[in-house]
């Protein structure tokens, strides 16, 4: 929340903040015909290229904390999701509509914070937001953001497309914005009603994670110049367990992964140790890293494992062999949406 | 709510549910190539159509009150504005995706509702359901619904067009659904802890301008048939008011129409009279609707007059005229978005 200054929304009502928010925006690719202020956007799509739509709500309370997360990074980390999905259909992001639903403890001031966030995260992708609207809330903040993308004709990668032999490699690194929100977490009941300032030395990294993501575009780009095309493809908004089962399921196969492979950033498993976590239970479970999951062919082999900022964490099996993680001593675990089990336990 | 069987959510999780609510959707539109179940859903467009997109975002205890709004109609009107936006712009809807946010009072057999009468509308209308997510909520019902839909190039009409000497037209008749609301609210509270059933009889259908609205589909094939193409154009969720606001002020004009063109339903005027308010503040400023308020040449009038379920209202005017609303005995009162005043009470 703002707390230097405070402008009612009701000195501009509706319509009027719409305007004062949509203001200034201007539309840059040559898809977006005609945007905020009429009953719907105006598009147009050539017929060689693929149009990719995802919509996402992110509620108060469930989604974020406004206590700890500013609306700016709020707004910033909205546009950063919607634009994760079409990158990992091989897309790029073009358009973003935003309807927001407000309860009266937000100012106009607030409202701007998160518009200047959503701004910063299109000017960077080069997305035109064409849709806006505002309207009220009983309780919490309700973000819906829609994006439309596109990619040329016959280039989108689905779940569905993986083969047996095929490598899963992911970008980045994982579990980190797990554990940023875990430090808010703790922090903030620290800190409670005390004159205490939190404790982030040393965290910046897994805080950023968590209240700053990026869609990882740069990594698309790559995979095309390298001429890379992936089997299936997926962002890691839940949890790479989940993710990875999202992949097999839908392309009816199994898959083996290498605990010694989970790219794992070193705050990160410091953040998990002082917790007294399992740091890779984090990097499995752990949402909102926003990396890309993908399974390429093995001929690719020398390409993908040449590449910055991608790992090759196991490979894809037949169906009937299951999901499973090999552990450094070699013991072989079921892998679950949440957590896993020895296949023993089974 | 459900009352006879109540599933718990947690035992399908949320992919088994979502894939349980979309199970059996099948894509019948020609430009939706791929929906449900990826990251996000494919589409692809001629290039002699201009796309449109429309986000909507209803909140409960704002946009809907769960008890006396049955899920099943919630899920069938909530389409219905989405399509009704896209007939606005003188386009055919034709995909919906839709997310929800749920709280723990919800069971399967709600969300079963609810899609029932999204398919439904769905159904009726030609549309896709090409997306479907469900997330959690720590208070009410969330629900956002993205409409896409296609105009053969050159053929969308926007909110700016109108011209001076333009006829306003209306299609329907209006404040029925707002009467219905208040119907239903003054119901809420005469049963409130009583064994005393509702009266609703000789009000049923302004219930069902309110619970089972209708996105006017007939009026835009009609007026392609008769050739008749509006230079503005609107939907009345807003309050005919509001709407005529819009078109004006984008379009730079001012407008006359009079009180006794105002199309009512009688059943809107005996609520009205009951609940002692001016029905003609109700028409002007009840919303949901869903009719269209659009502007044509006045060398359409014959054409547009003769129109079944069309009403011309009044004409556009000069700007520095202003908007203004004639009454039955000749004065002119000031329009304003929400009720008038008399334009010598400025």
């Amino acid at each position: 929340m703002n707390t230097n200054k405070r402008t009612e929304i009701s000195t501009l009502g509706e319509f009027g903040l719409i305007k004062h928010l949509t203001s200034g925006i201007t539309l840059g690719n040559k898809e977006s015909l005609s945007g905020v202020g009429d009953d719907a956007a105006v598009l147009r799509f050539d017929n060689n290229e693929e149009v990719l739509v995802s919509t996402d709500l992110m509620m108060e309370g469930i989604n974020f904390d406004l206590t700890y997360f500013p609306l700016k990074h709020l707004g910033y980390k909205a546009a950063m999701a919607g634009f994760s999905d079409i990158y990992a259909m091989n897309g790029n992001p073009k358009q973003l509509t935003v309807s927001l639903a407000l309860s009266k403890k937000f100012c106009i001031e607030d409202l701007e914070d998160f518009y200047d966030g959503l701004k910063l995260a299109c000017a960077q992708h080069g997305v035109d937001i064409v849709g806006g609207d505002t309207s009220a809330s009983v309780t919490g903040l309700a973000i819906s953001i829609t994006v439309i993308g596109t990619a040329p004709k016959g280039t989108v990668v689905k779940r569905n497309g993986a083969k047996v032999t095929d490598l899963i490699c992911v970008s980045g690194n994982l579990g980190a914005a797990y554990m940023g929100l875990q430090l808010l977490e703790r922090e903030k009941i620290a800190t409670a009603d005390k004159d205490v300032q939190p404790d982030f030395a040393g965290k910046e990294y897994i805080l950023e994670r968590q209240l700053k993501p990026e869609a990882r575009k740069e990594i698309i780009e790559k995979l095309r110049e390298e001429n890379i095309m992936p089997s299936a493809m997926i962002d890691i908004s839940d949890g790479l367990s989940s993710e990875l089962m999202h992949i097999c399921k839908q392309s009816k196969r199994g898959c083996r992964i290498y605990e010694e492979r989970i790219p794992i950033d070193y705050q990160t498993a410091i953040m998990a140790e002082e917790l007294n976590l399992n740091v890779i239970t984090c990097a499995l479970n752990g949402g909102e890293d926003y990396e890309l999951l993908f399974t390429v062919p093995i001929a690719d082999h020398e390409k993908v494992a040449a590449m910055k900022d991608v790992r090759i964490i196991g490979h894809i099996v037949d169906e009937s062999m299951g999901l499973a993680l090999i552990t450094r001593d070699g013991v072989e675990m079921e892998l679950k949406a949440q957590g896993w089990v020895t296949t023993e336990e089974k």
